[in-house]
């Protein structure tokens, strides 16, 4: 059995990794850690899991955490992340680090979305980047893992066989997605307040989101050259998913069935990849790993949209994918 | 034109009054107030007021009360309002006070309830209770108005037909509720985030809601004798509307036809209780200072259900009601 | 008083128009019909009029609504609209036309779209396009206004200043659009049925939707020479209210500041349309005729948010305001 | 591994038990069937399962099912399940029958709360209840069980440590629950039309409720003697869940502390059931076969909270169980 390290456990992909892994064959919780203010009964941070889970979150102990485990699932925020990794990874574990840490590979974007300086590029240079369908080869022999954003795991799935294969223009793509309130995080604020959010949809991080940036990494690694995309989210009054809506200008002529194709033929040996023949929906997706997608011709252009779980395919759940590569075991354990 | 002022505007009380003065033909808002951190133009605390409405909410400045208004409609938290409300009469203006402080005529359930002691019992003594359906006769003259609670607002009318006829038991009442969000106020909290709120359900305050003392006093009221009431909320995902379930052991044997005739009968002037003929929905009074109830009999038990709107009928319209009262102007203005 | 009539008034946008008729100082709602088998108490139909509203609604006599009404608001659904509206401008009335019967001037993009004939050409052909801050001048002398789609007007007033000035290309528009499930209108379905549509979010219409056209016209009007838009709608999880976020390519450099400018000079003399500094929320416009909107500047492509509600500014307010306009009235009466 | 067939798999029940045998280690699914204008692959039907279950629905063939399964679970609706279930038993599997048909006892009863007469009281006389925290006994040796409903899951598992001990009035009880709309099945209507329910809330099946023979059937079952319950269910704006709140008259004294140790000594070797220490909340339960319970004393009486999800602990989850306790393995197994 693989043993495995929660650090940072009382956010919601904390809750969401903790139930995947009660259904893990290969695989078994050891440690819980988050702040000392945090610690106490993992059951009564979350109520799901009364009766289900008696274990402790702790305040973590290096030298525990190294007998314990042996991959930790980092779950702390952006900023944080980079200041703990380190030291993860010197007690000997693996590394699967859900934050923005680990992520972009040009320090001084990460610098200028972030406004704060990197602290820890030596891992960033060996960090693989964790999105199993586009690369699963460099996650298969990584130490540390840099788990996606939820928007950029939807986007690019959405994206990867047009540019793969060079078939759209790469300076004028625009995704458009609309996320449900869970990935906001669980701490309270007026704007995701029920009475503020409930019955409400808004854009936000106008020009200024910081998947963007990441969204534009992994279509320019795919496309093997600058991709340019303009990247618009939303939040709407839902818990879980994310529907991406990705407008493309197709280099040449492109027909329907060529399209439906192509993506049928690039996720073909994809588990967790469906091609659907209308609009994904996000309640097809919630509670799953899974990613369906619709690619079509609207107008002569390319319209492609994609269903995930923002907390599942979009965290916990690629975590937990990575994980399973990282150790050779089967990718889907615990993801059916 | 009557001259209204909003202590305590940023609250979602006070976005309601406003919304509802901006169409009253015989009042006009003349000055909102609130904390100084909460204050500033009053659109960017409530965005549905932009273009509708350019006032500045200003911190309070009694003589500027004074001269501004002929009442104030003070929506202070509990506790706090009795420090303001004798300084409000004091300035010279009438008071319709949304706080608990002036409702409980016993300051020792008051202090018990509310962990504080009363520091106005002067003003509690000749205060008016505000639930003109059964009490308008002592509010025509008031200068204070304790306007009442939600809950006790729903339940009552539920069950004043029942009590003043002495129909049923009076130790055996149970009110069952249910609340929509914004009855929990503005303030962000970990229990009305959107992601832990959204999909749930669960009761609160058991045994020890402050609303059930109210309840109790009016019902005694009503009744002329003490009578007993456990009143149970629970707090459900919607925004607005109060359904209240009422169970009564009636006395001796009582129909259905006769029940309704009851209530007909004790409604039958009043412009904002409709008598229906099957369970009250939420959605039909929300937005709206009506309060529907369908009162029926089962298994010789008489059940009452009542549906209001929290915001409106539960606080700012039946303040507005109250106001009206007050200045001998047509009770349903601005209320239709 | 001018004295209206609802020709089809059991459905949402029916019921809208009569909640706006009962506050409106110069109007005063006097005929309600629908077929035979929706007729009855209209509180009956609409549990909300409850005790507000004592109106039946009656089979269509046309000799009584000549007797009785000065304006009918046609609520019929597209096809059945054509076939009655010659009808009621004999009865002497005027008409305004929720359905897209008289939206669109070119017969063989509406017999495309909508997959039947058009058979009543000579009332298109003097059909006022009912977008008051575009078309005012037209409708002022209008017999027949035909009221615009709900898309249609988000969309256009956030697009109008810069197809106006020849500010974007026009062939690379696309509208990405969000609308509440009351655009869906009553009639019960699989795909809106509560636990299908309830946490749910997905595109529907993909190249297909019929406001795609509608859009297209009145931003061609608007621009003097035609106009090429994508047009993809998706429904989410909420009653009312229509985010559009628009994307446009700029024709030469424009500054975000010259953008707010052009918006802010374009719409300033209309009631009804606000210029905001951050994405419109769909909860601060519904329940209001109001249009939020944002025009912004992100990695030099243009983009617009505008927020309606869908059954007020893009029905019955919006029908309302034509009425207005039609009788000489103040445009905003019933609709601030 | 044991073979089992859904009898109406196209229902939300059929896709809730899919998912769950998706997961069970020693059961696997073999025969889906549905009436014939809803067969096809089952994925059309639920987009959920689409990449993970291709499985068809097909008509139902007694010689199939006799071929494929040991075991069906029969999905079909109340009065027509007992025209099916002696043809299923005919055919040699065991069945678990979901619908009413087979839980009353009294086919008086029966007959009067669902209006048709009672066809197969042969298979009626040997049916055991399938509530296994009660009737576990019976349901080990069983063919035939009947699953119980949603509500009556909840409120007798609140209920059930009071009347086996004799500990409260067994002529007072009082029933509260309020029911996600998944519990109103999958055929559109338009009391559940989105628009109609969202933001919603009422009570339904006043004084008749099918459901209230049933609490009292097994309320008296356990207390030995008969109860009576005023059993009042209501609708609320989300998917999944039950919260029961139930009222009960103590017979003497009865402390909090004492009435905790009473339940938790009932449920000490229960799996599903889990005493909380405050209000259980439908969100902990929502996805799970858990039943969350917390009883109390509020002014000298007993109330006690359970929640349980409507689709699993109330359907297809307990079908699960049932069917594990046949088959004499693990009652856990798919469940936790």
């Amino acid at each position: 059995m693989i043993k495995v390290a929660i650090i940072g456990a009382s956010g919601y992909t904390g809750a969401e990794a903790i139930k995947i892994l009660m259904h893990h064959d290969k695989a078994e919780l050891t440690y819980l850690t988050a702040l000392p203010e945090e610690c106490g009964p993992v059951d009564q941070t979350f109520g799901q899991l009364k009766g289900r889970c008696n274990m402790q979150i702790e305040p973590l102990d290096l030298d525990k955490l190294s007998e314990l485990a042996d991959v930790a699932l980092c779950c702390l925020p952006h900023k944080v992340s980079m200041g703990f990794v380190p030291k993860l990874l010197g007690a000997g574990v693996k590394v699967i680090d859900f934050s923005a840490d680990y992520r972009l590979k040009d320090t001084s974007v990460y610098e200028s979305y972030y406004n704060v300086k990197h602290v820890d590029t030596e891992n960033l240079s060996h960090a693989a980047f964790g999105l199993p369908e586009l690369f699963r080869d460099k996650i298969k022999n990584a130490r540390l893992v840099a788990n996606p954003g939820c928007f950029p795991t939807g986007a690019s799935l959405a994206m990867a066989p047009l540019l793969k294969e060079g078939l759209v223009d790469t300076d004028s793509i625009i995704v458009n997605a609309v996320t449900g309130i869970s990935g906001a995080g669980r701490n309270p604020s007026l704007k995701f307040h029920y009475p503020n959010m409930n019955e409400n949809l808004f854009a936000y991080g106008i020009g200024t989101h910081r998947h963007m940036p990441e969204i534009e990494q992994i279509a320019s690694d795919v496309a093997g050259s600058p991709v340019n995309i303009l990247f618009q989210p939303h939040a709407g009054p839902f818990d879980r998913g994310i529907l991406s809506t990705v407008y493309c200008q197709p280099k040449g002529t492109l027909g329907a069935d060529q399209l439906e194709k192509l993506f049928q033929d690039f996720y073909s040996d994809e588990p967790f990849v469906v091609i659907v023949d209308a609009s994904p929906e996000v309640k097809d997706v919630a509670g799953t790993n899974y990613c369906h997608i619709f690619p079509t011709i609207v107008k002569d252009r390319v319209v492609v949209f994609s269903a995930i779980d923002n907390l599942i395919k979009g965290a916990s759940g690629q975590a937990i994918q990575n994980m399973n590569i990282i150790f050779g075991i089967d990718e889907t354990l615990g993801l059916l």
